[in-house]
């Protein structure tokens, strides 16, 4: 058995980016476009309820630049949650003006480079954390990533020990944003491209660049992080929807 | 002559991955939608016969995330048969509402590590594995991959003494979720653009990523190992496919 | 705390690269066409209304070469500004005849290595470097760029001196070109795929050749610099919009 | 001068890939399919009567999986004639239906790692290599491949004796699979993106996998081959044309 | 000051690869497709006087493969009439019935690794090679390329006069394909995604392929070269051209 590190896992998660198709939605009737978007306000309302069962979570954002127009982030306890959401949007009104910009599937996760002894699934403030309700930050960044593995830069040869140190004062400077910068790690190891999804909420988006940039100076990053895309939104309430789908 | 690992070849097999084109197949009237709905579950019936028959296998499964909506995964005794299914497919009504969205060629392949001595065709373990009944697991894992072969992390220029302890220890972790994960390798070489297609099986989605992260701490994966795109979905019962298309 | 080097952050910046469909654009009525040019025309009206007040600024550019026709570069005091614009010219008539070509998010920055003791923001120079007005320069040039991080050749594990004293030699060859070339570096770390964009404004379009390739024998380009797209375009003053649009 | 091997090149390839669009195709009558079959079988017909007259060569596979629905391969004399086979095919009323999916130009090679002294453009072995008919062999695999320059990996920078030596090698492997593979090497530096396209007829299509695989460990390919798409196809033969177009 | 050697630049230089969409150029009438040719034969005519007139050249190839039908190479005293030309032809006729399929942009380069002392400027034979009047040969091969830094193979860090001398030998090489194959080197640093364009002109193609062959042995090239796509083509005279677009 290998010392790989034991990770505690949570609700599986799904982020799903759309690009929304200006020129046909523009070539429909205003009263159809209101029925659309009283259709994909149902489904919010749906999630909305889900969320206050404790069953879930969601998070909507608009996507600033060209690499999509939205992004729903949700939360789920399987699988097959996720898909048939996904597959409930595809076949709604709405996605009929949209165009799938880019998914990720992953499952939040915490990392377990902790001492033994502990039941951590009886710890209320991990269950917080592995259950989370998404916050209303007014700004959302995501990227995916993974760690190294490259010549003398291989993350997964090194031994444990080090890592674990490596990963203490990597959350380290994540802690001094504590109360400005709200991270949520998810684990996408055999469910997506890359081995990671990072999922940032702040209320000052300047905070996620200082974030990535000082994280960037520790070795964790500087020598064993390999990065996709980065997307960066802003918050979209759902009473700023119609203003949003407006044309 | 160089000393490759002998391999045992199976069925060949396709992965074939499509993208449902949800707006035009909202278009057509709800009773095209079933004539074409019994179409397709026609073919499925017909791949049926053949697993029954014991002359090959298939499996559905819906993918989670925008990277494909389906997945058909089809193993036949040859590369014709793989041609004609689909083209089948292509042919047939369903396909005019789907998009390609991904696919794999490749062979089930066992590596013969092993010791010499035996004929392995007779084997009636081995056989079953060269020809394997796909299981209905409620989730599929699929990735593609290489051996690296990068500056001093060649993994074909190591002796073959090292190739096969470091594989003996690599599926040793396999073993460990023997029951909890169903594995089968393809062989690509020749075929598509990786080495091998990996298949991962299972009642317990997380299952795929404890194995896959696990091993990728082992020397194979962590210094050897190059990955393709992942793909992950939920079991699709024949039963199910009209929900799953009603719109 | 690692030694990253503080920042200092101005305006908000998005690049927006568009490209038009001639062909639907000629199918419409020559009327139809003004009235469309004349709706842009509204835009950047509203946009030069903000450059005089000082809340913000723009350039506007066409590309030479098939990555893009035009590009519309646009500074604000915040993401939501650069969102709504966005979305305003994504509603717009003319953006039923253009494609998305390509785009970036990033933030005004200067690199601050610099001595302590003085509060930069209360530099009058400092503030007209963060808070800029774009150049009517000739010509345009965009790429974005990383530092590099690979095996021996990696910026972020070395130390804040070296660093500093690179960045010091590095910015002596862009003072060469005072006078001849305008430099505006935007961050996107944490916005975007690259950790910056370079935007370079002169009136002899030979001079962003002579200094990006001067620099490129500079270590931190020689050594730490990968580079994505390079863009080139030609000034697009809004007299010449009509013109551009003609056909 | 270098001491570049030397190459006997012979005719023009032209690999190119094209996929069915079977929802166009199946929407226009019968009869017009019929027609554009016989047009299509008219060109095979002109291809056919040029390699009677020995000058060229054709081949027509389907492929398996998505990258593509079938491959024409054609062998001339001049480039100008594979420009025109390609343009006179893009005219014609299959290609209405079809999408280009890939395409390779190359020109049949030897490569010349042999003692001096001889011409062999006199050897009518040679000649029959340089000039062939292709086999109707029921399976092709065709992938492009570069010698790698990188780091210690540097086949650019090694002695001609030292290439000499491993060619050698390399190429006792392909013999030893003599009668079961033919193996048609074109030369595509300053053609086309890689430096090599390699094309291997087979009637057992594992036979590709096994001399693929084997090789991977020759030193030649391990430390110095960098391989591009791999695509595997059945032979279809002129008669089976109609019924591979039939829906 | 680095010490980078300093080039001589003379006209900006657009590649622009065409591809056709013969489907719907089929679509349109025979006197309309007339009319077209002769628009754009209106353009060449321009173009041609441009030449007469020494303000300029062009050459007209179609390319060989799917990667373009052809390619417009144009060379003009300043980016504006570049752009001008790119956007006349993409608001003319024919250009309804034709795709980008990709473009470069770069300014003929001399590279000055030569003595001191001598105004080049003054000198007709450099005059006549940054002004070239663009060739008529049967075939063209375009190609952009990079040199690298990367690891211990880093141009940009060597010195200058290791630069220098392997720069010779290099051109050494060249020049033994005198009066075969016509060079233009295009500098690109700034204008667009590599570092140089190479544009290779010859009435026999196969010296394309012997000359980037044995370029590919000598230093500059094995250790330092990075390649792009390779484009190659046939002449189209302009009396070509209604046959070539004669469907």
């Amino acid at each position: 058995m290998t010392d790989a590190a034991q990770t505690l896992d949570g609700w599986y998660s799904l982020h799903d980016f759309r690009t929304v198709d200006w020129i046909t939605w523009k070539m429909i009737p205003a009263e159809e476009r209101q029925e659309i978007i009283q259709e994909f306000l149902g489904l919010v309302e749906k999630w909305n309820k889900t969320q206050t069962d404790k069953q879930g979570s969601h998070a909507l954002y608009t996507i600033v630049g060209q690499k999509a127009d939205f992004m729903m982030m949700i939360l789920r306890p399987t699988m097959e949650e996720l898909n048939e959401i996904e597959t409930e949007f595809n076949k709604s009104r709405l996605a009929e003006f949209t165009l799938p910009a880019h998914s990720y599937v992953s499952v939040v996760e915490l990392s377990n480079y902790l001492p033994a002894g502990e039941d951590p699934y009886q710890n209320p403030q991990i269950l917080a954390r592995l259950y989370p309700e998404l916050p209303k930050a007014k700004y959302v960044c995501f990227y995916p990533m993974d760690k190294r593995r490259q010549g003398a830069d291989n993350w997964y040869m090194l031994p444990m020990e080090d890592r674990r140190n490596m990963m203490r004062s990597h959350s380290m400077i994540g802690r001094q944003y504590a109360g400005k910068v709200k991270q949520i790690i998810t684990g996408s190891v055999g469910f997506d491209d890359y081995e990671w999804g990072v999922t940032l909420f702040a209320d000052d988006v300047l905070q996620f660049k200082k974030l990535v940039y000082e994280m960037r100076f520790d070795e964790v990053s500087a020598r064993y992080g390999e990065f996709g895309s980065f997307f960066v939104g802003t918050l979209l309430e759902e009473d700023r929807i119609p203003a949003f789908l407006n044309v």
